[in-house]
């Protein structure tokens, strides 16, 4: 374009970056792209499950460098991850001192590190459960290697961890990077317990405050939302507190079902039917359905009748 | 394989594309991988959001020379997209004159960077939108880094931006990219207002001809769809006209609601329950909440009655 | 992070790999990235649609030397990834000799490309039925470049074949590929007819025995389920056998319906209605909807009324 033409529009945009600080950060620590964040969780994984994503072959002479090697890249990529992570928070300018950060930051990402055998753990019963509660399964590596549920839970239980060590920011990126691949929104401050089985998984939500108990499995669609949330003067939200449902252990909820509510407690053993819609407590060792109204059936006078109903 | 497999095996592909011309394009300009209309998506992000998703610090100082440089590479990557989606609209030969494409995608492409500072301006209002809505969300900047419904509404507004200007193929493209990263998918064609929020987004679907007004709040699985469409001669849909609903200001649609029909008219203030289906028009400042059969709770008799519904 | 603490925290990872053999595949071969897998996939799509996602313009003289090419790379890499996911499920031990693997892996590979001309075709009507059925479709060029249905077809038709011929766990992977970039999750084994169209595709879910005549047409969030499944006496469920519906030819479902249950058959020309909940065989030629409760709406005495209704 005409030299002048692109200084136009260079100066349009620079401009406006001066009309609403909410929305850049310069002279701010950048955010790193998505990308490295991704980088160290993949690396996480084929720490946690060795030989499932790797890029070679591992044998009781070769895995000792290779766990070294994985646990010194982890470390150092996750520490600069963390500190960009705490320096955004804070939003600490250039001129600051940004040791406080970075001091924090390694010993969050160590202490994530030494977490990583009891995250195995927690996901061999998720992989265990997940075999157990879907016929298709047709062994626990593919579980491992291409479940998304199974992924969804694995993204979550590491960003939960890091969540706990303190960490801003990362652990929600995590749980939206997994998110976007398997449709499953579980958000990192979720309290879930063992033995956990998300089957399909799109279009799951499982908000903030939820608590989950042990041997609990879920299907496609399953909503565990919030209620109402009070607002303050200003007509916005409050921010905190719990406003998501507990479920507690062998519960199974199925397809497109919504339970709401931080009151709302499903007791042990229950059973939610499909598209049910629940806002209030339920029973220990009781199948809650939702009442389906009949289904009309009219033959098609003329022709396929596409009419008769609308598409999405 | 051997030689005379491998003949056959690459004489019956060639000749099955003589067979039929919907599924080939060869002799046409070819369509350019995705990865490049994505990697232009992710630079204007860039130039929207700087600092967000930069690859270095910004300051007051290097901030006009990265600009300079964003726009320069936006511009000759977009100039070069349009000019393939143009002939591939226009299925341009090899051995016509591509100065007609060329020279519009010019004029296209500088035509979208003058809406730069525009598109930021709307999008500071959704974010906004997305933090006062959402008691999970901790700060703005974690909505722009990694909220997926945020990300959605980012690139509507880019894809529309790029539609107005009467650029093919490339809109559609870039919202089915957003539809595959955060399940919502939006129409570049629909007309969304001021400080719109999707929270959680996935199954969200908008139609092309929906029209949405300011302070509009969608949940996840809501629908705004077609009611029905008429067919032609050979049964066949028409294309185009207003088959999609139409939301005034102040909306909220709370999750898994489907409202559809291109005369469905929601009216201001509106609040639409979860699950409800409407497909008729609906008066302002109104609560519309479908009727929900009762819930039948049945005690267990032996054991954990997984029979007792199925899953998906 | 100091020596003694990086050794402590290898040793500890080590050590845990020892305590549970289903999460780690040390001494046996390893799974490769998915991004081969991909890659073979997007090389096929490449063979498929000549001209839609190719790297360079494709002539009547440089076709040929292009598909040469092509073949050969996705013969080595596909011999590649199916010897891997041989030896992995029958869990090849290194010392052991794997020439039965390759050997199988050579011929799935050779008999996979053969098909290339008979999955052309199958996709050619697909695409023709996903222009006739959607009015917001532009042009078949559109369909084939970006539609998420489509999409979710075509991998699903790859992965189908590659199921016929004996190939295990990677037709999963493909199709879990494709549910994660379109929200379809379409299992492998389902068995699909002719001229099969899925619109906005995010949600749906077609279970393993699942079978679907020609020119069905399926919307958003329809889940094709199992019903309930018996379980052994230790309480897991029992694998194999149909327990997924079947629909006969020229049956629509519209958004968000559920059908579920192994004898469940929908005769051939059927509308199932949005949301509707069908557990049981319908009439050839009907329209199937659910009664919907009446809509209740309340005009709102003060203010917005956000508590009126819980978010998700």
């Amino acid at each position: 374009m005409k030299r002048t033409t692109a200084d136009n529009v260079v100066y349009g945009i620079v401009a406006s970056y001066d009309t609403d600080g909410r929305t850049h950060r310069i002279g701010h620590m950048f955010l790193p792209s998505h990308k490295r964040a991704i980088g160290i969780l993949e690396n996480v994984r084929r720490l946690i499950f060795p030989g499932y994503f790797s890029r070679k072959e591992l044998t009781a002479t070769n895995l000792r460098p290779h766990v070294e090697h994985l646990v010194a890249e982890i470390r150092e990529d996750l520490e600069h991850e963390i500190n960009a992570c705490l320096c955004t928070e804070r939003r600490c300018s250039r001129c600051e001192d940004p040791d406080c950060c970075a001091t924090g930051a390694a010993d969050m990402a160590v202490g994530f590190l030494q977490r990583i055998p009891a995250i195995r753990d927690m996901l061999a019963l998720d992989a265990q459960a997940a075999y157990d509660g879907d016929p298709a399964a047709k062994s626990i590596d593919e579980i491992i290697y291409c479940y998304p549920g199974f992924h969804a839970v694995t993204v979550y239980r590491i960003a939960h961890e890091l969540l706990e060590l303190g960490v801003p920011l990362m652990p929600r990126t995590l749980c939206e990077h997994a998110h976007s691949a398997t449709g499953a929104d579980i958000h990192p401050g979720a309290k879930i317990g063992k033995s956990f089985f998300i089957d399909h998984a799109t279009g799951v939500v499982i908000g903030e405050t939820t608590e989950i108990g042990n041997n609990v499995k879920i299907y496609q669609g399953v909503t565990l939302g919030a209620r109402s949330f009070p607002k303050d003067e200003r007509g916005k939200v409050i921010k905190g507190y719990k406003r998501h449902p507990t479920l507690r252990d062998d519960v199974t909820v199925y397809p497109n079902a919504t339970i709401r509510g931080g009151r709302t407690v499903i007791g042990s053993g229950v059973t939610v039917g499909g598209n049910a819609y629940v806002t209030e407590s339920v029973e220990a060792d009781t199948v809650v359905e939702q009442e389906k109204p009949g289904l009309r059936v009219v033959s098609k006078k003329h022709g396929k009748g596409g009419q008769a109903e609308p598409p999405g």
